[in-house]
């Protein structure tokens, strides 16, 4: 277990130049471990099982997932234009169906996608289309990684020094393309000299938290203690924690913002208790064509995460189980947004107008 | 996993003769077995390794570990009474300090000490010591699986037809004499004909939702799914569910109540979302003697708990982990308590005047 420390941004997702490489979550903390795509099936699949998640993260491996495509199609000797759309067109709604509420998914699909239509339009040829896919597809993880930076930087400014800091699940390196969103907040507080504690719910079924936010919060030398999700309450009834800080998968253009399951009840207790509770998220994570949050589709995952603990069947046979990844936190209980743009407070029809304009101008 | 059906009261805790008997919870879901404790530190090992747990139940299991003390020094061929007082009040002391906070232990240790001290005073002998000692555990077992009963039959009331209950960890017929306090109002509501339906959080660390209520409902063939702790808000917020119930470990005079940790917000929840939140507990998880609820001490466990899953270790080394084994829920959260001797709703300060006066007077 004795890993090196990684440098930020971490290499969550490249491009090999055969294949789409990921660090497979599903195997941290006990392995730091690669795992190379060479199929769009075998994208698809790790965007699936999570070894690839976070929304901005598996958004970026759906844009060189697209890359892949167009390139599988030029190696096994395919020159024409139509041909390689129309692999590229199928491959990009088999990404898309992956997972159904992160929003980034579907507009870093969209744009660099339209790198390619624009670059066919101009009747460029295969390799100088498969080198706008690429193209698009790193200025999306470069964009991602600076959008960490600047949402780091904004938000480092809310907190005091020392600050206990409470998490759910993980919107760290490991969700994005390598800097973070709302551990990025903690990442550039502690860069500004802060000394900055982190409380990282384990998050069930899948425990991201206990697992990936504990990993990342230790190689970094920042201290990390993990708690059951029900013990949140406890810490934030006892006045230990200033300030929760989550990511989203999605947020409504009113502010609604779907995040991991358990976010919800963690605003709800924040709020009780006067403890300032912020959504730390690119542009690309609000959805302008989602008014309100009851609108988000919310995916429901496969039963046997909850029945299941390290392959030995916890509950009774027969038992059923509810198993929704993901909560939607009303926009009311959201003390801000902190985005690449800047920390967004309410009234939120106002202030998330920038917001809104930047994701829906983005293609 | 097929298993007989059970019928109520289960065979939770029993003296066999020699032994404390105790169904073995660690083992399930898997294995319906039984532990039998020859000696007391056997039983209090059992009850701090949670094969026996439950407020009431540790609270009888310790009762019998009294029998089991007596019992073992006149085998052992002493007659002197002094001598195996002696020892009575070392195990009593023992048996106390394995566990702090559900107050139906020290009740239970209380209630049938006195018993003992009674027969003393009235100098009888040692076999009939150990005979009044039998009495005084097997009454306080038998009163618990007919207080049961009661809080059934009062809480059932609360309940429409068709319902969905939400409950958290266990206050079944495993964590009491046999019949229940929380599922107990569910067992007296399926009785009386009503179609109750029951959601259960897994209850983190220890999963005593995923594996025991999910296991006792099943046996009785009550429908039942399970959620992660920090699904149940989704539940709520959907309006899919009519009422929370909820045991308690200890409840304080002026109505706090401490719980599994995990029930705390729980009832922040029931309470935002206008769904009924009720602890169901007999007087005996009353204590006059504290006031509020701040100043119930609150069990730690042991880290691992957190860190270990089935024996794999999931948090990287060098993790620090937060485990309390209890939350307190402020009285002004809790629609009623549902005891033996009926529903009481706010004000507590009246409401629960016979309740303490009852837990008060019983030895």
């Amino acid at each position: 277990m004795n890993q090196p420390r990684l440098p930020l941004p971490f290499p969550v997702v490249a491009w090999t130049g055969q294949a789409v490489r990921l660090l497979d979550q599903t195997r941290l903390p006990q392995q730091l471990a690669f795992r190379d795509c060479r199929t769009v099936a075998a994208v698809c699949e790790a965007i699936a099982e999570l070894a690839v998640r976070g929304a901005p993260a598996i958004g970026i491996a759906a844009g060189y997932g697209l890359v892949l495509s167009w390139h599988l199609g030029r190696v096994q000797g395919r020159r024409d234009l139509a041909g390689l759309s129309a692999d590229l067109d199928a491959d990009r709604a088999r990404l898309a169906a992956t997972r159904p509420t992160a929003v980034n998914l579907f507009w870093a699909l969209r744009r660099v996608h339209a790198a390619a239509a624009h670059a066919i339009a101009a009747e460029q040829d295969a390799a100088a289309v498969e080198g706008a896919l690429l193209a698009a597809a790193q200025a999306v993880h470069a964009g991602d990684v600076a959008t960490g930076r600047a949402i780091g930087e904004h938000g480092q400014r809310l907190l005091t020094s020392p600050a206990t800091v409470l998490t759910h699940c993980n919107a760290g390196a490991l969700a994005t393309g390598g800097y973070g969103t709302a551990l990025g907040v903690v990442y550039a507080a502690c860069q500004a000299g802060k000394e900055i504690e982190v409380f990282a719910d384990e998050t069930r079924p899948l425990l991201q938290g206990a697992r990936l936010t504990a990993w990342e919060l230790q190689n970094q030398g920042i201290p990390v203690t993990v708690l059951p999700d029900a013990a949140a309450a406890t810490l934030l009834a006892q006045g230990r924690v200033q300030a929760v800080i989550c990511g989203a998968d999605r947020v409504a253009a009113c502010g609604d913002a779907a995040n991991k399951v358990g976010t919800y009840p963690l605003a709800v207790l924040a709020c009780r208790h006067g403890v300032p509770f912020y959504i730390a998220a690119p542009c690309s994570s609000f959805d302008p064509a989602t008014a309100r949050g009851e609108q988000i589709e919310i995916e429901q995952r496969d039963p046997d995460e909850v029945h299941r603990l390290g392959g030995t069947r916890v509950t009774p046979a027969g038992t059923a189980a509810f198993n929704p990844a993901f909560d939607v936190t009303p926009a009311e209980l959201i003390t801000a947004f902190i985005t690449e743009l800047g920390v967004m407070r309410p009234p939120y029809d106002r202030s998330l107008t920038p917001v809104l304009d930047s994701a829906g101008s983005e293609c």
